[in-house]
């Protein structure tokens, strides 16, 4: 079959036959697919969807394209998250040494933030000295040695996945859930981990706004990890406003910092202590989720697992004094809070109004490659739900220049309604999906 | 807006606001905007569809990417026809000298064949000499000369469309209404032709076997050249069998010989002088229907058509000679009959299959650069709705080899169908798309 006959297959609605799919996505690995055909046929799965065996398919010919982990032999259960992506969603910086101090290995591989959300890797660098960049050989020994190592994708890894992801973002093929579940659960598997925890963001600030489509994600991405034989959990979590006070690089590191001492946000808690459970309890290490959740409680709050993350920046080249003392993080030269206009009771505070005005403030890039500014950012200061009264803080704003500030400050302003009526805070797990 | 941005819009069925669709391909006839962007939102169209003003955006711009010719000003209406492709459709060789001959100018620019269908650049090349590729100063000269003149596309002419067209094929985004609109309607735009007669192809052998679906191009067609001020009737024509006794390309202009001779098959005969008769009217030479197809008619019985054809022939390099002297056309060594293994009435004979069997004896080509044979080809000797007697003769192949011969038989053989009961003949012509 031609290329062009697959894609016209495809277009019209008709399931491949089985091979076909993964001798496509081969020839494209030898260039004998071209990139025009590879997005056409990308649009055509946007509309057309990819079935079970499909998305399997797809998902093997990605995991075959590079190296392969295993952290399945000898050795406490190996376990990962991934999260689809939000603001001030620094729960991996906390989740790592949390499940490594449960006795579990995270052997974590983390993105960069693109568009309006953040990324781990870039909060991780902003830890002086800190290097992701570590080689496969040595992600190893650092999570033999710490129980948890956080690096970037490597190359070796599912290759064909990054180069399908820079197609998909330059051709509006991006949002399309098999296309999503093949790329998160292909990188996953390839790890060689025996556990994955998802995070499925819903609402304003994430990737799928809508509940429904994001528990079709997560389904499909559960089902398809357990094809793998990689066992998955997802968690549905609200992001409609940030997870947290900080957003922003240097300053969500300090939160980090703050929830592994058992302090900082009750949200970003919440939702790290949940994700956690579900992981160690999938794992088979903890009895059940409330065990699990009050077993990792007292992590938090006896500062063992900050004292593992410690361990872990200094493995991993970072200046572990920051912890002690934050003010050897980036800071801006210019702070500045933005005060409420009236008194009233917060009804939104839009995650991705935020995110984009952290963006603009040098904390995130506009397209790969762009430079980003660690210390720039937004503490929070409200949230939905919180009555507050005309005069008193927002927000503080974190930014390189006035100028700089007084446009993020117009921003951010846009971004949060006030109403005279209370409004329910609403949940911040929505819901979970099982592995089969 | 990003070229993804757009690409977006449109998968998400927005409409593109006026001069976003236009700027999208300036850039990509700039190299700023990728095949692969391209080829995505081509795909998003292919699901979306365009609407009237994007369809007309982008037939402009197609139309300014290149040069564009003026027929409006002094001398007689100037007029072309364009067929969506069929089998055994050598209308072209017929119709241009003969409204030539009835005092219009008919400045044609073909194609050549692609898939099953032939093509009328193919069809004049087996004509010894004759020259297809005459720059636009002396096609202008051999239509002022002769009154008509029939060459291929030029890459001065709507240069994007090549690009786009080229793309399309190799990206499965070719069956697209608006994008096939747009293709035709702008090239015969910058022909700068004031009438033009649409022959969309309806059937098993058509590029749409679907006639709502036919009828939507057409009036689409109609529509879009209406909006350039190129007056358009589009007639809905019958191709579920092949058009005449010939498919194959010295074959095929024997047969324009003896059409334009007033003999030859009548299904030829009747979509030519259909066509004809709705340009000459559409051009205000002759009152009505009925008036200009006797005057038609007359023209072929008189043979004055035919010599209009041998100057056209003579005036582009090709040996006159083939018209009283056939012999001289390129002949295929081996001519092979398939009798009917039974008696019964011919229910099918599939263009489609019959075309693709011509292109396996190599009447035409897999790839736009196939060599294409001149001589090799079928005569179909009986139609829907015949009674056939066993023995009797149902085709005759002109083959390379014996072995080529055989396959087009079993090939041929799988075309027809025959039956006990008769099948009432349907009609040539379906319908008529007139002017707005």
């Amino acid at each position: 079959m031609s290329p062009a006959e697959l894609i016209e297959r495809k277009r019209d609605g008709a399931e491949l036959e089985p091979g076909d799919l993964r001798r496509f996505l081969e020839a494209y690995l030898r260039d004998e697919v071209a990139d025009y055909q590879m997005s056409a046929l990308l649009m055509a799965v946007f509309f057309r969807g990819l079935s079970a065996s499909e998305t399997e398919e797809m998902t093997r010919a990605i995991i075959e394209s590079g190296r392969r982990l295993d952290f399945k032999g000898e050795g406490p259960p190996a376990v990962d998250k991934h999260s689809t992506g939000g603001v001030g969603d620094k729960v991996s910086l906390v989740l790592a040494p949390l499940l490594a101090e449960l006795g579990l290995r995270v052997p974590m591989m983390s993105g960069r933030g693109l568009g309006h959300t953040g990324g781990t890797l870039d909060k991780l660098e902003s830890i002086p000295g800190f290097r992701t960049g570590l080689d496969l050989d040595e992600f190893r020994a650092v999570v033999d040695e710490v129980g948890c190592a956080m690096i970037g994708q490597t190359p070796e890894i599912a290759p064909l996945d990054g180069r399908l992801y820079a197609l998909r973002d330059v051709s509006g093929t991006v949002e399309s859930v098999p296309l999503i579940a093949a790329s998160i659960v292909s990188k996953k598997v390839a790890e060689g981990i025996g556990g994955l925890v998802l995070d499925v963001k819903v609402g304003r600030g994430a990737f799928m706004s809508d509940e429904a489509a994001a528990r079709r994600l997560a389904e499909t991405m559960v089902t398809l990890a357990g094809s793998f034989g990689l066992k998955a959990s997802a968690l549905l979590t609200a992001m409609d406003e940030p997870l947290g006070v900080a957003v922003g690089n240097a300053l969500e590191v300090r939160e980090a910092f703050d929830c592994l001492r058992g302090e900082g946000p009750a949200d970003l808690r919440e939702v790290t202590l949940e994700l956690c459970a579900v992981a160690a309890v999938d794992a088979g290490t903890q009895p059940d989720l409330d065990v699990a959740r009050s077993r990792l409680a007292s992590l938090l709050d006896d500062g063992t697992a900050l004292d593992r993350f410690g361990r872990l920046i200094e493995r991993q080249g970072g200046d572990r004094g920051v912890i002690d003392d934050p003010s050897r993080l980036a800071a801006a030269p210019v702070v500045r809070e933005l005060s409420s206009p009236r008194t009233g009771w917060v009804t939104v505070l839009d995650a991705r109004e935020v995110g984009l005005a952290a963006v603009e403030l040098g904390a995130g890039r506009h397209a790969l490659g762009d430079e980003i500014d660690p210390a720039v950012g937004f503490e929070v200061l409200c949230s939905v739900g919180d009555r507050v009264e005309a005069g008193q803080a927002l927000a503080r704003i974190h930014a390189r220049t006035d100028d700089g500030a007084a446009r993020a400050a117009l921003r951010l302003e846009q971004a949060l309604e006030l109403a005279d009526a209370p409004l329910d805070r609403p949940p911040l797990v929505l819901g979970r999906v099982d592995p089969p």
